[in-house]
């Protein structure tokens, strides 16, 4: 079980633990958000505008925290600069 | 217990969790909305167009970090490059 | 215990937790998201085409989250690279 | 403790679990389903025929998560692909 | 420690956590399912009938995952195909 | 530690925690059906005789899944297969 | 830590978490029901004969549970059939 | 560390946690069922004499499983049968 | 590490968590009984005498569930059998 | 690792987390009680008087559990009897 | 890893935990306490002397047990009684 | 591992540990006092003054649950006693 | 297995668990605070200019604890002092 | 495995939990208090002054709770004291 064998592993398990758990609060989040916004325009259909442009702005910011969790674990499946580093240093 | 089979299971195992555990909030957060949607709808049936066209557009967002978890488990199974680099290490 | 032992459980007892919990998520997202049709339903019994066509949509949608769990388990028991891998390197 | 051994208990605890847990989600789904559905039917008798036709088709659909789960266990059980290749290595 | 042991010990394990866990979900679900039911007969007691029938359907779809359950609990003490061929194997 | 203990023990574990998990769902559920009846009885008294009536349905299909647990339990302690082959086999 | 001590002990922690688990949800089911029965009465004070019959059958259904958990822990205390085979077998 | 240190440990903890975790349940549901009660006694005093004597028959119920609690934490510490028969087994 | 040190480290530790996993149960319960009361006591200030003398009554009971528990860490701690009996035996 | 060692550590990590566990129950409980006491001064002010002096009342009995794991914890920490024949035990 | 090593961790690992988990209960109690005093100020300003004198006494009292927990850390990490005599029997 | 790697590992991780979980309460409590700090605000604005007062006052009593807990952290790290002591005692 | 890859693993785990765990918070919270902010705008359009710069606000601060755990998983993964002090050391 | 691996490992897997962590509470309050604020702000457009300002100093209070966190874990990665005094211990 060598340096190379381990990193792998951890970088394996930790990438899809990152997306998997990362993505459960923004999911809720923009759950809930996408409802209260279809309420809203069932109750104030003269305000569309306004509130689907406040509705993306908003789902911009909480998917943000999504795509950090994806962009983490893309670094560590595709850019890990510990993989590289051990390739380099294992002659591989 | 070679490194050709930790990797497998890590693999494995990650995929798995990561398609399962991500899909738990996507789901409850699409349930939401989509109640949410029907409620609206019943409450103001003239507004219908504009209803379901913001549900469909935030379904898409939250459906897009299941899609994320997807990719990963798919990558860790089929594209995996940790796994690739260790078949090719071990001449496989 | 050899490397087919091991991948075989990783893939049995995965597979299993994959749908297992995977599952719980969509179904408790559908039961909300058909409790509230029918709600919405009862309420508004003339749009009953336009919320019965809203739900089948969003189902589809938060069906699919549970095809991804359904698909990757059944990938893991029935085509697994892993696995196949593993049999014709033990000449299997 | 040979590899039949390993198989056949990773085999029935995975089978056991999957159903378990995968049946609390559609269970709590259902039960919220219906529960709904008799509030509707309560409070718009003249519905009914949507309502139980909407409601049996909702059930259906998550009835179908739970389906899958008993489909896993049992392919786990009866038709484990992993097991009756070991017991074809073993000459069993 | 040999087979069989170990196998009976999963089994018996298995068996009782299955139908522990597998029956938390249908318990509750049909507490509120009845409980929604009671509800709706005090608020309309001239749809007794058409209330009971749907309770009664949807009971019986949900008490279909706890038989899952205990179908699976009883397969694995009484018809284990894995003990059966453990039984087998050793002239038991 | 032989074979009679340790099934002898794993049947003692999994048959009292068989009933106390198996018996929180049923106990939860049961007790919202009748806090509901009682509360539709307060609100309807002239239905008395169709709210009991389901009532009593109701908890007896509740009942039936703390009975599943009873039963396993029960034939865990008094007719395990498992522990009946292993007195045979040890001559007990 | 011969036979008898290890199903000593295991009977013992069985017991124990039996009816204490157990217990968790008969309590909490009747307080739920006996809160609603006190609600209902000052609602409905006419309906206290009506009301008061279906609590006590409610509540006996629930304890019921409470008991089975009561019962297996007094089985496993004093009514062991795996000790009393154990104690027979050591000749004690 | 012999049969009897092991064996008395094991009943102080179960002991200990018995009640201790026992008592959550009934603690929990008498304080709903007195705080309904107070509820009830302020919206309809002229009621008061049912409502308390409801009341203390379903807080006898609810007590009966904390009773049931402490009556097998005091058998493990006080009468205990195996510790019994371990003394007199060791000629203690 | 003698039979005297671990029954005293057990003694220790359990009766510790026993008042404190016990005592969380009474005291949320007394918390609701209390407010309960105090917006009782605001609702109709003509039932006081009443209202605190059940409230009174149910504390009591509610509390005697954490006497309980501390009587069991009382006993544990300073009247404990086992540790009489490991001290008489160890001629201590 | 002798027998002080132990028994100091095991009462130093209980004693604390008696006091911090023990401590959630009533600090909630006190709480609730605490604001519902300023709901009911808001909404009668004229029964200012018994309501604080049932608050009072209510707040010492909670408060008394609290007090219970501290009593413990003192116990533990300055006059564990257990610790005091360790050290007599050791000379100390 | 001699005594005072065991002891000083135990020591510091205790203090940390015991004044945060400790802290949990005392400010959500107090979060609600002064969020419903608010609500009470906004609903009766006129009852603002007795609303904030009534939320001080409730306020020192939570605070109280958070006290508690700060003084058993402190204790713990400055007059730790057991680090004392460690200290005092290794001449240190 | 010597006396002072273990006591700076068990510092630094209680030390971030407990301002981490010591946060979570406080900052829950702050955030729901500030909500209906809110909503008292647009409720009643002629009493802001007495309201902010209020308010101030309680979350400088949340904040101070926070502050104990950051002191405790920064004595772990910067004062503690116990690293002195085995720095002293190491000539370190 | 040398330092660097401990460290490498540590700083991979941490790294992914850090902007996952630390990311439910803050879409939880920014999704509560966009649903509330479409209600308010569905509710009062006129004040649409103070409400939504007031969301913004509020979003950039709960954004900025996302984003400190964004920055401390960057920080391991790409300028971890830890990292430059070992591989410094080891000569890399 | 040296000194300042096990120090270096500790103070990132710490620094990374202490603002994951840390930051939970803080992103819920604030979103709470955020939400509020909005729902204030459309029920009072007139108060926006002092609703801005109150909530600004609450989310203050609040972020510097999450302040204390980042701090934590700032100075475990760039200012560890025990990391200091190791690297001077081992003339690195």
């Amino acid at each position: 079980m060598d340096i190379i064998t381990l990193i792998a592993i951890a970088s394996i398990v930790t990438a899809g633990l990152t997306i998997a758990i990362g993505g459960i609060g923004p999911a809720l989040g923009e759950g809930r958000a996408v409802a209260n916004a279809l309420s809203a325009l069932a109750q104030q259909p003269d305000a569309a505008a306004t509130i689907t442009r406040t509705l993306f702005v908003g789902l911009a910011m909480i998917e943000s925290i999504a795509i950090y969790c994806f962009v983490v674990a893309m670094i560590l499946i595709f850019a890990n600069p510990f993989w590289n580093h051990a390739i380099a240093a294992s002659g591989g």
